[in-house]
């Protein structure tokens, strides 16, 4: 399988490095060969359809900055949409940073590889936040395979986990914890008795939060991936303007300590049900499965016959977001082979 | 699909519930027609080539106490084995009580329907945790699909979640809560700070606990489900005999009270890895995925790419560990088709 690379951030470079680590057993596992040939940043891009050394790929964009910078097959200044002309590849790996306003370029790139007959696999929430049924109903039609396990919760495999695992069962609602920054600011503020200033500015210290918090603390991630649980499990046809949503900053240690009182913890929940696309702070049960702490990802499928099945996994992380872009990989590999 | 049901207790009512519940749903969302063509208790079958109706089925189970007085088609004194020699079915579920002493009748129907060339799904422990590799290569050799998701904590769907969901990555040890009586028990000596021969008096007048029960408390069920885990998942060539076991009866409230001060809380942990098959309590922190309360059953996979994944989800219940068995179902039909 050709493998072509758009962005080569740190997904990106987690994809190469778990294409690195894992290749030669993909292989004897499943009979697959995966081969790298092209990758995409925003400087350049580097094309060779006799194969990549993901290893040279890593160290060549970590020392220079830029894969256009690989020996021999470089191109400065080639963009991912003339690289998707260019190479011959099979499927695209879309890892290019979220973009919440209009999911450009993903969208663009993501489409035109299903206009070209190939399948695509994605961490990337704006295009799925804003587009998802224009590109979902294009993949169908294209009979072209459209994955996006990593773009909730990297590690926490809840999309495939849902359709896959428990295909016996209608799921009626989901709801979660849907991102590891707040996860961990709230976490410490209970622990610690804090203040949410004060917590966010030890979150940035400790590279959790970004300088620029508010895609996390304001629910604006979160709310990506209520979205994409939305229309991918539940079938439904909504967009990120279509989320009520209420972020983390005005809660106090006060409230959190009056609900530890009561045997209740605060986090940041993400629900999405036939009626419902929320963000919002609640109130969980100390001793439910979503009183994890740290920066961990929970998401509970409420079914029709299983009752309540939860997830819980590493939100972020490059190579553990890679791991559900190799899953989604193989699983494509099967459908394929 | 030509469906035969050996054993009609709470799972093989269960199945029968959800055929009932679920069957025109399954055949509008995956063509898959399930046609109930024999059912089995200890005291006789009824078989209908026609197909069974399974309100019916439970109906006369419920009042009679037997399969066999169903109408027209019951047939008194009949036995799995003889009903397999006489029906015409594709796939057999084999949810007889199970028997850790020498896994039968279940290892022997199950043999049976392999040799046949039908595929199997159970929620039999017994041969699984007896004779794993034996029915495992059987099934190999003769092209068959042997499923066992509802074997290992109900709705709490590890091992597809293993095999499927995070193909990419390999697993390298499993550590859970397997036993939904003992999870009771110690999460509510926790709260009340009772001991525990009182607690297991409540949870016996609850209806969680059996009138003898050995098998919970003293980790012999959960030591099953580390023998299925660990060959399933890591692939081992283990039985019954080669887990260590240690149950909760000797634990007080004192060590209970003395681990909560510290922020931990006392578990019955099964963990399988390459070197390890035990069943013991253990600590298990405050605010990790393994805090949780009440029957549910918890287990972690630690991966190479993905840290640590956790699939929470109920242990028990009919309806609930007959949604596995359906999800078994649907995925011996996706290769089958």
């Amino acid at each position: 399988m050709r493998i072509c690379i758009i962005g080569f951030g740190a997904v990106g470079q987690g994809v190469a490095r778990v294409f690195s680590m894992k290749r030669n057993k993909i292989k004897q596992k499943y009979g697959l060969d995966l081969e790298l040939v092209a990758a995409t940043d925003s400087e350049g891009a580097v094309i060779s359809e006799g194969g990549l050394d993901p290893d040279l790929l890593i160290e060549t964009k970590k020392k220079t900055g830029k894969v256009s910078e690989y020996p021999k097959y470089g191109v400065s200044g080639l963009s991912g949409y003339e690289v998707m002309d260019t190479v011959e590849y099979d499927c695209l790996i879309e890892v290019t940073p979220t973009n919440i306003d209009d999911g450009e370029p993903a969208r663009t790139h993501i489409l035109k590889a299903i206009e070209n007959g190939k399948d695509v696999v994605t961490s990337n929430k704006g295009p799925l936040a804003l587009s998802y049924r224009e590109i979902v109903d294009k993949a169908k039609s294209n009979g072209v395979e459209f994955k996006f396990e990593a773009s909730v919760g990297g590690a926490m495999p809840i999309l495939n986990f849902a359709h896959e695992t428990l295909a016996g069962c209608d799921i009626n609602s989901v709801f979660g914890i849907l991102n590891g920054t707040t996860n961990f600011i709230l976490s410490r503020m209970a622990k610690e008795g804090s203040s949410y200033e004060q917590t966010l500015k030890e979150a940035q210290q400790l590279g959790i939060a970004e300088t620029n918090p508010a895609q996390d603390v304001d629910g604006i991630d979160a709310a990506c991936k209520v979205v994409i649980l939305a229309n991918s499990i539940l079938n439904r046809d909504v967009s990120f303007k279509d989320v009520e949503i209420d972020g983390i900053s005005k809660i106090t240690p006060g409230s959190i300590e009056l609900a530890k009182k009561e045997g209740y913890l605060i986090k940041l929940i993400g629900e999405a049900s036939q009626e419902t696309l929320e963000v919002s702070p609640r109130l969980v049960r100390e001793g439910s499965p979503f009183a994890v702490g740290g920066t961990l990802n929970v998401a509970t499928l409420k079914t029709d016959l299983a009752e309540d099945v939860t997830v819980v996994g590493k939100g972020a992380g490059s190579v553990e977001t890679a791991s559900a872009i190799l899953s989604d990989i193989i699983s494509i590999w099967k459908v394929r082979k």
